[in-house]
């Protein structure tokens, strides 16, 4: 299916859709051959003959209930960055760049603006990325969604040339974690986060978030690491492994990218805490360890490098933090 | 995400879901170095490497409100073959083959043996078609979803050399339809469906359905025509269209894949309607061209081939129906 047959033909919708259509097709490189309106949306892989052995990667995710607190405020326009930056992180961890994205957004009832709000930040992180949004879905059902309930997945589909996969194997015990700081949530911890501050006035500018209301601290874009992750491989620093700090926090995340047999200890005090989560702790009277659990505390992404190629990327680095090292043994100690 | 990052850790939940992990496992070809766990699913596209210009092809798709139907009746066990038979006949269209599947999976809670259920009927279709299940997500949000709501969607990507696209192009005025037998509703017109039969026993034999009942009829999973067209392209047979008979019917899909200036003529009577549209007709007091609109109406899958083509055709598929032909002019006509 497709926009088209969801019902949601968008030639016959309000100039709002337009626009997310002109948008939608502003993120076609010429390998495009077929998108929107298409039974299957289709894009030459002309890179892919270039590698000695290309590997596809695929990821699917959702934002989860931060769309909830988009629909709360009908602040609609960060939801495309969250999906498609999240997405991207996804595929960098194991050394990929992406070719693709689908989308999927669903909900009891689709309005027209909401839509257009959300397939515009969709086409255009797409964009900023060198991506096409290839094609993806729409549905309407009432009896499964909430009133107001909005679900917004996403796959992505990247390539890796198979001597270039990424896969923790040369990790050592002391090597470097370099960690590049989250813009906020991302999109991990919302249940908690709006269980902390249901009946908060949301719009209220707060002295504890440096002038920010709630709206704006929680809903700040996931960020994407692609630039520098680009930046640090052209320069011929080598990344022995990489971890995308989503739900479970740095104690499920990064285990899932170290050899059997190594852990690692994380700093406290070693890199900038956002102060929406120092609000949350507060507020919601959170033990550290679960906030280390359920938020990335502002590691948004940790680099494992040797200490050589550490100070190497340091420099190279507008904003790095080493948090701390590899150690034998097993599990994330945060000290 | 992956259904660890999801809090839905296979490992730590009941023998259901170990037994559904060891169907996606079994789904694994060679080519398939990562499943499961990580970050993203990983494959090897050594098969695209010996294409002269691989063409990849992408689609997402949901099951709809036929999940509703599925909680109502607490019958799971055809939705992944829905979703997955959809998906692939979509790719056919153009001409494509599988390569891999993603998954997404969410409601406001998930019950293990649900979910089980789920993951393993998407496992056996991705089996069946030779396709692994690379990935997934499953997302509990009780805020989004309604309690006992459930979305079932998934991405399939493909791919196809650039001078095997099927798209149209040689069609002519005269071509032969042949159409491919539906198994009944496949994944669209449930809204419809269960306004019509709501208040009805859904699992009382009728007669009118050949003794069986309206579950296990509204219910029997979406047929996939892989085999058919594999067959007819392993011999030799000339295929200038195809087009997947799903939301809209065969008034907006079949022009999705003619070129302009042509339209169709299919005739009542040449094809058989399985006894459940009658019924839903009937009992719903609905207008024939509108069942043609939401449904398929028993054409699954329609083929356009010349006229030689077609005899062909018809002599090697077990059941096929020439209903129709290509005219000048736009739209289609059921006559």
């Amino acid at each position: 299916m497709n926009y088209q047959e969801a019902g949601v033909d968008i030639d016959r919708k309000a100039g709002a859709l337009r626009a997310a259509a002109q948008k939608i097709k502003a993120t076609y490189t010429p390998q495009v051959l077929r998108g929107i309106g298409a039974f299957g949306g289709m894009m030459e892989a002309s890179r892919l003959k270039e590698m000695a052995a290309p590997v596809l990667v695929a990821s699917t995710d959702g934002v989860g209930t931060k769309t909830l607190l988009a629909a709360q405020t009908g602040r609609y326009g960060g939801l495309g960055f969250d999906l498609v930056h999240h997405s991207v992180n996804d595929l960098l961890v194991q050394g990929a760049r992406p070719l693709f994205f689908m989308d999927y957004i669903a909900s009891a009832r689709l309005e027209a603006e909401v839509l257009a709000a959300v397939l515009e930040s969709l086409a255009e992180a797409c964009k900023a990325v060198g991506m096409p949004l290839l094609g993806g879905e729409t549905a309407e059902m009432p009896g499964v969604y909430h009133e107001g309930g909005l679900d917004l997945v996403g796959t992505i589909v990247g390539v890796v040339d198979k001597d270039k996969i990424v896969d923790g194997a040369q990790v050592q015990p002391g090597d470097v974690l370099l960690a590049l700081p989250s813009s906020g949530l991302h999109t991990n911890g919302y249940s908690l986060a709006r269980k902390v501050f249901a009946g908060w006035n949301l719009e209220e500018p707060r002295p504890q978030l440096g002038g920010q209301s709630l709206a704006e601290a929680l809903l700040v874009p996931h960020r994407c690491y692609l630039e520098e992750v680009d930046l640090l491989q052209r320069e011929g620093i080598e990344i022995r492994a990489m971890a995308h700090i989503t739900g479970g926090g740095v104690y499920e995340n990064l285990p899932r990218v170290l050899p059997q047999g190594l852990g690692a200890e994380i700093r406290r005090g070693t890199f900038p805490v956002p102060p929406i989560f120092e609000l949350i702790q507060r507020a919601g009277n959170v033990a550290e360890q679960e906030m280390f659990r359920v938020f990335n505390m502002g590691l948004g992404y940790i680099l494992v490098l040797s200490s050589d190629m550490a100070s190497g990327a340091g420099t190279l680095l507008t904003q790095s933090y080493p948090v701390g090292y590899i150690m034998e043994g097993s599990g994330i100690k945060v000290v």
